[in-house]
């Protein structure tokens, strides 16, 4: 690290250098980021299980097939996120990776592609490609506070998360940045994360290594239970560092991508549209841990779970209301419910005693609810955030 | 009917009396219906699937398999749902169905209770007895409107609705009543109907025809996507009419079951908590009748859809994200999106130029919108309401 630079987020891993800058595809701010290894990385990708997938989504799969999972760059927009948009998008899409690939002088499919923003309207080409030369000009190890920034839309702030750890006396980094104000917000946001590091890591560790920190990251997290045509979450891996991870580092170095993955996505729900309050959902005495899944995704979903939460209203009824329809095995009888540490329901018999110091501790803003279903020993967690009119009014005025 | 009384709701069908009274369960306002059929009549129920069921349900259903299937009278309170209240709680909705039955004189099996109101707080079955014998001296045909408002929580306005149909020359009546302002709420709420007709109908014709008619009308709507404690529908069928339905006639009342169900759910949603404008959602081209009610929900119960709607947004690319994460066939290419008649979406192109003159019609409160999928010729049609900042407000600010 060279002094007089801060390396942050995606750039924090040796061999990374990102850019942010403005294309004009915004009424204003930054809005065209790239990120690129200083050699061609491994890739590993997650996108969004959504059938209507946007013109991105589809070239950036297309790349990593062709390039067997390597990856120079990854050019991203936000302000459009070019989805529905027909044949017209998809060439836009694949002339941004192009134009990006000739700059750095790389294979088309060594370019990843992002978009971000209105579902349904054209990518201005000529727009991003007045803004790709800035962007390569400013590139550097210094700027990924500017790409994070980039990448935004609706977003109160920016999301960027970073580790070090040592493997075989080592040290290896891994960076990340991400977006994203609902979960998914088809209109104009969706949730994208980038994550480098600067570890080699074999194609097949690097695929399983990402599957399983998102599925306890970003697939543990909801503001508003939507799923966007544009999600994705890119991990390049450029070896830069000197180390490669194998079966006996892989737990360590599985353990600090979750890290970075769990910050990034936890400043996804903190920064989710409307959100005053960040609450952690957890769900034990499951039958099975898909079923504890399923129930806490349905409490972090509830609409009167997040307004009651919102209000600072103890109402455990709701989070008991909730647990019974929600599909999976549940015993009233054995069940109990906890706001913070407080037990508000136990065995069958309500503790509204204990109502009013429930109500105090709802006047944080980090919160924890917790569900036994009386049903079994498996368990989950997942995050989410309060609903307040606030979302309503972001939601419902956005075009007007 | 008699000159100077009004036969409405319940009590439109003879043999019927209902009355409502104050017994002081809520702080003001009518809290305590009772309906009572003057013979024994024929009952179908149908009851929420929700795990967590309240005391009244459990109380009801083994009353139902007690008799066979026979009831004469139905008491309901509101401002307070007796759920998750222990054996306490059973002790109390088995003690109101008794006290009603001694002063009806009749089996107490032959009695059914309902409640609605808030979860996890005692019921206080002194206050019910002292307005059992009130709502007795009350109870009258010309009183369903009365009963109608005493099964209200936070409803804005009562749900009626009566239908007369001729069968082999004679009139008969179906009227039923509801309540309900989320599809379910588990705190305050909870969708409650009471359907009466005086046809005889044989129990395995009376079962189906409910069953048939609550699943294109009361299961085919949400508020907000919650499933309550309490749910249930009645059915009463007294015979009083002279005509008995067979298989012949079956279509015709079912037919009329259908259109009183429909116009009560749709009611439930017109009065939604804090709505202020019905959307019909119209799912077309799907591959099976499953999917296309899979869809029509997903769409009807989407955060971002409903925020939309109510800032008279014509935000079609929210209509295909959610199509297209409902985990049904989707075909992007052929699909297509209209708002009222307007096309928004087709074949895999955006139809934007529209958007003002859908954003024209999305004024009214009384909206269409529609989406088909592409993959099929199935169709399914699901009620919703707007979600508004309002919606939010009496949520979180409920027991604050």
């Amino acid at each position: 690290m060279t002094v007089g630079t801060v390396r942050s987020g995606v750039t924090a891993p040796q061999g990374f250098k990102a850019a942010g800058v403005s294309a004009g595809i915004k009424t204003n701010g930054l809005d065209l980021a790239l990120l690129a290894s200083d050699s061609p990385a491994a890739a590993a990708a997650v996108f969004t299980i959504n059938r209507a997938q946007a013109a991105p989504v589809t070239v950036s799969r297309e790349h990593l097939q062709r390039s067997g999972g390597v990856a120079r760059a990854i050019i991203v927009n936000s302000g459009c996120a070019n989805a529905c948009t027909g044949e017209a998008g998809f060439q836009v899409a694949q002339a941004m990776a192009a134009d990006t690939a000739r700059l750095l002088g790389c294979p088309d499919e060594h370019v990843l592609v992002a978009s971000t923003g209105v579902i349904g309207v054209a990518l201005p080409i000529e727009k991003v490609r007045s803004g790709l030369p800035v962007a390569l000009r400013a590139l550097a190890a210094d700027q990924g506070s500017f790409a994070a920034r980039a990448i935004m839309t609706t977003d109160p702030f920016p999301k960027e998360a970073a580790a070090t750890m040592k493997i075989g006396g080592r040290e290896v980094a891994i960076g990340g940045m991400a977006k994203g104000s609902g979960m998914i917000e088809p209109m104009m946001a969706t949730m994208l994360g980038f994550v480098t590091t600067d570890a080699a890591v074999p194609k097949a560790l690097l695929d399983r290594a990402l599957k399983e920190a998102v599925d306890d990251t970003f697939n543990a997290i909801t503001v508003d239970g939507e799923s966007s045509t544009n999600d994705c979450v890119l991990l390049l891996a450029n070896g830069a560092s000197g180390v490669t991870i194998d079966a006996s580092s892989y737990g360590a170095f599985l353990d600090g991508l979750r890290d970075v993955c769990r910050e990034l996505a936890m400043g996804i729900v903190r920064g989710g549209e409307g959100a005053t309050k960040l609450v952690t959902v957890n769900v034990t005495g499951a039958a099975t841990a898909a079923e504890a899944r399923t129930c806490a995704k349905a409490i972090a979903n509830s609409l009167l779970v997040k307004t009651a939460i919102h209000g600072g209203d103890p109402n455990w009824g709701r989070l008991i209301a909730v647990a019974g329809r929600a599909g999976v095995a549940f015993d009233q009888s054995r069940a109990k419910v906890t706001i913070g540490d407080i037990v508000l329901f136990e065995d069958g018999t309500p503790h509204d005693e204990h109502a009013p110091t429930a109500a105090e501790y709802l006047k944080g803003a980090d919160l924890t609810v917790g569900v036994d279903l009386g049903a079994g020993s498996a368990a989950s967690t997942v995050w989410t955030c309060d609903l307040s009119a606030e979302y309503v009014r972001i939601n419902a005025d956005y075009r007007t």
